[in-house]
């Protein structure tokens, strides 16, 4: 693993000239604001961006009354940035000439590139090779532009930025898709979100996905990275950037399809990259933190919610004040679902809270009813308690209806106001229909504000997330060393005792076996192994021993022993009379133990990944797999463990033993290592199953397959 | 099962005096418009309502302008409704004063009734017996009222109905919380949405959720059924209520909250009823075919979806057009999730497509790329050819931010209709941003506009949901004759073989077994059975056989059989000295199959509940099981059997053939059939496991228990 470290990311000039410009030339500007190159200068000209605007237009001296250049070697000082919207035969010219008189990031625009085919690919490429060779930076072509809102920066054409209209702030947003950004950006406007920078990389000749959250990372503005992926292009780029904004601590949202196999072949025609498997980008998700959104409103509801400067919850206690028992259950049930605890007020202050309304719901959700209409102190004086009493990290509060009303808003806000400083490390979101005055009110005072409060609680339970993954981020998760002795991979398919030799030196415990040519063989070795053992008929061309009735388990004595080694090859030679038989596997027979899968399989993108799950019909029933991509540590291991819902069954049901979950983590971490080292080796690895026995007792892998990767295979 | 024809629900008098009453008595009508006596008075002063108002009150000649009488008797003319807001203790007095006098519905907004117990307590059993003696339906105590928007009735207190604000339509909504009904309208009148009628139950002393069910049911101006529900009272009328709602092709949409513990205590906090088991509800939905919602926003936006005029989709099959590739892959990662399919064009078509946009994406969905801007007929002419030739039941349609233009909306509303004559038979939905006169636009020409891509995949499943459930419900479901050899229940718990006896009579196929109280008979039973055969001890005292070891299967002939039978009354006496010794059993040696599980529970609400689940950790570690209320026929049990994510193994999964599904439902139902024949003599009935056999081979019970009820209880 090269260039992984946080602090290496900066291996590339910085996307710095692109969103904070001295000057700007728009390369094709029109005269017609309507065009896609009159459009951007139309903009920046009426949200009063501060800089100088050239206009490029060898065919006019003056374009929408600002005088135009021919080039852009005949400007009158420097432009940091052009904006590019000639037709796509010109573009590489425009982009050279650019790079040559000391423009040092470029929008373009323009379409008909790689999205084309033909000679729009090969212009793209020498896009790509340009910006290489100049360190000029390039954003798209066939993309939506880019915003600074701070400087009244429009360099798009998106419709959506008509008028300006956006308000300065601490999320930043960066989209692949051009529609999906400037509908993005509509609902920003809409939504009055505090906005800092906003993107779209279109074709990503040069400047990514990752490039962008990897600057974002790095800005003290941005509080908030929400991103739209279609699909990560580099796998490294995007892990050093997500690496990045983790150890800076800014909160990171994405929406990412193709969960779907309709979505997932919507995105390959869309885009044509190369997408990995959506599992995997879920794995790469957890493991830095991000939080992924399934739906448009939680997207932006859990952007707002990250951009607040409240604190993140200290923990996952949540306690839910309401005017309405029945919003109150609601939002308990919602909070099951999102990860929270509703741990209930404890007595004597449930017995404190009656006295305020005798007839209030006080165990948790705290339910002051109606009366809040009667008495609005009801709202603080039960808030002080649930905060000093109650212990909550967060607390959701419902009001229903009442930030239509702005006078009476203003008293709560005032008694929230009063909250928060008393109480600065809790979390605190209000929840209620509210005008836009009053929500802007709120915000201004730094108080949380949603109108819906499924969507509050959903919110609160990211924030969680974020404040988890950040106290997670501090721990030490490093991969296990690889052991020294290590084998390399087979180069050809090999038979289960090869395999399990191989994962042995990587680290992993396998059973104890041998291979047996003959029955005297077999004899002698389940004496050294001691009994009881299993048979295995052993042979590359069987692949599926149990399906020919190829395993004997628990043979208990010598006797045994050889009327099974007999029964195998008989029944495997009438059931593959052509298959090449090695003789059998004597193997030691483990104790009763939980059935796990481990595996390694390719990604097209994130390379070497690891897959866990339980076995049998926990993966192919329920799907219920994790992965992770190579290499990765006990934690993370951990946490795959954890996200399988099948770990019930490693913790222990109807009796059983817990299982030693601590050993299965340090298989998978060591797995992972080897899988990583030997990424361009290795098809994919199979180890199934991986028997996890009671705690204390370690792991056994009892069947292994390796399916070595031909040398220089795509 | 009595009263469950739906010809039968109007055994109680309507609800129409409440809804449409000549004119209304205010009973504790006060000056003060912001007094629970005053506020009613006043709204429907200023709505206008348009029937005679008779405040009441002794104390004054004049109420807020109006003359006011001493008692209802003093009445110029007929009331027949009565709003009484006079304090707790004089409520029942005022009622009996209105059943006396021709008031036929009364709504009691007054609180301090069974919710504070004590002398509340007494005064809500009374009016519950005034209102069954006199035939005057009774509204709470301890609500927020009714509203009937076409009339302008407004007979509430809640602040939600101040200056009206409300459009005719066709949702009516039942809640039995005041608060959140409050809210709700709030909500209605924020979202536009067309309302037919308004009610919270409260106490629900008389009028209880499902009779307002019932109402809306047979109501003309309702097409859509919103209800929020905590716990229902009376199982049978609330199933009377839904059949009824199918039968009439009303949509029905329930938020019922208590899904979670924290959830569900809430609610039993608040509303002092015995809440069902969530689990049980949620089978008791699908049974009726009500679209349950998860928050706030789902909804109301399914209320919205199903109020629309527009035919319910015929089938699952979903085309989505989009100007966002996307957006596009988002809205089909979601309709995956909705169970909606998303099959391609035709390849033609696709051909057809690329015509009209070069580089769209043209499968499904189909992309038609931000080109839309530069040529509006390109709408209509996708949509046309997707219509035409894509097939498809249901169209979304996502068009980013066009409707914040109002020129440009209206040029695509009118293809939309000319799109919408065309193919009556469609469902259409459009997503856009749009101005609240765009979207008013679009609903006053039937055409459904959503904001947001993912909520109108959402609504979208549901109108499948519900053209679904409307097809089902034309199906013949009628529970199976209960055979008349049927034996009752025990009386008493019983061992397993006798247990078996009983299910067997009730038509559920069980193993060929008998008990052997000694080594003899059991080696004559094994040699009746055939071998191989299973032996179990049999003890009353003995519940979990397997855990000492209490059960040997496979047992291939006499001699084996004869050491197994000594060897289980060996171990036996190890394991529990005390227990009783019935001998052994000895069983038929079942062939391969899927163990499931099959049960019968008490339900608080709904009684003799039937369970199904995969056996073993499908329900302990998944909890992947469905309820259904007892009886039902085959069709139910096959949709319980559907809704299990382990149907998957009965299938067949890894080249495992088939099982026996229909003679699994067929047990199912006869089960159902017994258990509601016995339901006041049956705790609880466990098949653990029921072996579902290979296609063609049937069922069988290999264990079971019966718990008897004892006689009275409660």
């Amino acid at each position: 693993m090269k260039n992984t470290s946080v602090t290496e990311h900066s291996f590339r000039p910085s996307l710095a000239p692109l969103f904070d410009p001295r000057a700007i030339a728009i390369y094709g500007a029109s005269s017609d604001p309507t065009k896609i190159g009159g459009r951007p200068l139309d903009f920046l000209k009426k949200s009063g961006f501060d800089g100088p605007l050239y206009p490029i237009n060898p065919k006019s001296p003056e374009i929408q009354g600002l005088p135009a250049y021919p080039s852009i070697a005949a400007l009158p000082g420097p432009a940091d940035l052009a904006i590019v919207a000639v037709p796509a035969p010109a573009v590489v010219a425009a982009l050279e000439d650019c790079a040559a008189h000391g423009v040092r990031g470029a929008v373009v625009l323009s379409a008909g590139f790689a999205e084309v085919g033909g000679a729009g690919a090969v212009w793209q490429a020498e896009i790509s090779a340009l910006a290489a060779r100049s360190g000029m930076r390039v954003v798209g072509p066939n993309c939506m532009g880019l915003i600074n809102v701070r400087r009244r920066l429009l360099g798009t054409f998106t419709p959506s930025a008509a008028g300006f209209g956006l308000v300065p702030g601490s999320i930043s947003l960066v989209s692949q898709s051009g529609a999906f950004g400037g509908y993005c950006l509509s609902l920003i406007r809409q939504r009055q979100l505090g906005l800092n920078y906003w993107i779209t990389t279109g074709n990503q000749s040069d400047v990514d996905f990752a490039d962008c959250v990897a600057f974002f990372a790095e800005d003290e503005e941005t509080r908030v990275i929400a991103g739209y992926l279609e699909a990560a292009t580099d796998k490294d780029r995007l892990f050093r950037a997500l690496a990045l904004a983790r150890a800076r601590g800014k909160r990171v949202v994405v929406l990412k399809v193709g969960r779907s196999e309709a979505g997932a072949q919507a995105t390959a025609s869309h885009t044509a990259s190369l997408a990995g498997s959506d599992a995997v980008y879920e794995g790469v998700f957890q493991q830095f933190g991000v939080f992924r959104a399934r739906s448009i409103d939680e997207f932006f509801d859990i952007a707002y919610a990250a951009s607040s400067s409240a604190p993140l919850p200290r923990g996952k206690r949540l306690g839910v004040l309401t005017v309405s028992g029945g919003v109150g259950a609601l939002m308990a049930d919602v909070a099951e679902e999102a990860g929270l605890d509703m741990p209930p007020m404890p007595e004597e202050a449930q017995q404190r809270l009656k006295t305020l309304v005798p007839f209030c719901g006080p165990r948790n959700p705290v339910d002051m009813t109606a009366q809040l209409v009667n008495d609005l102190t009801l709202f603080g004086r039960n808030f002080e308690i649930m905060l000093a009493e109650g212990g909550y990290d967060l607390i959701v509060a419902f009001l229903s209806s009442v930030g239509q009303v702005k006078d009476l808003s203003v008293i709560l806000l005032d008694q929230l106001k009063a909250i928060l400083q008393r109480h600065p490390d809790r979390t605190i979101i209000t929840v209620m229909l509210a005008t836009p005055e009053v929500h802007r009110l709120f915000n201004e005072a730094g108080a949380m504000l949603f109108d819906e409060p499924t969507r509050a609680i959903r919110a609160a339970g990211a924030l969680v997330h974020f404040g988890q993954s950040f106290g997670l981020a501090e721990q030490e998760d490093a991969p296990p060393p690889l052991p020294a002795a290590a084998l390399p991979p087979p180069r050809q398919e090999v038979n289960e005792i090869e395999a399990k030799a191989v994962l042995a030196s990587a680290g992993i415990p396998v059973v104890r076996e041998h291979l047996a040519a003959d029955e005297e063989a077999a004899a002698r070795l389940a004496g050294e192994i001691g009994y009881p053992v299993v048979l295995k008929i052993a042979s590359p061309d069987i692949a599926h021993k149990s399906e020919i009735g190829g395993v004997i388990v628990g043979l208990r004595d010598e006797a045994r022993l050889r009327e099974g080694f007999n029964a195998l090859i008989t029944r495997a030679r009438q059931a593959a009379p052509r298959a090449r038989l090695e003789g059998v596997v004597v193997a030691q027979m483990a104790g009763p133990g939980v059935e796990t899968i481990l595996g390694v399989v390719r990604d097209p993108v994130f390379g070497a990944v690891v897959m866990f799950g339980l076995g049998g019909i926990f993966v192919e029933v329920f799907k219920d797999v994790a992965f992770r991509a190579a290499p990765f540590g006990v934690a993370t291991a951990r946490a795959m463990i954890a996200e399988t819902r099948g770990r019930a069954l490693l913790e222990g049901v109807r009796g059983q033993p817990p299982a030693d979950i601590e050993a299965l983590a340090q298989a998978m971490a060591a797995l992972s290592v080897y899988a990583a080292r030997h990424a361009d080796a290795i098809e994919s690895i199979d180890i199934n199953p991986l028997l996890v026995l009671p705690r204390g007792q370690g792991v056994l892998a009892l069947d292994a397959l390796i399916v070595p990767r031909a040398a220089g295979q795509a």
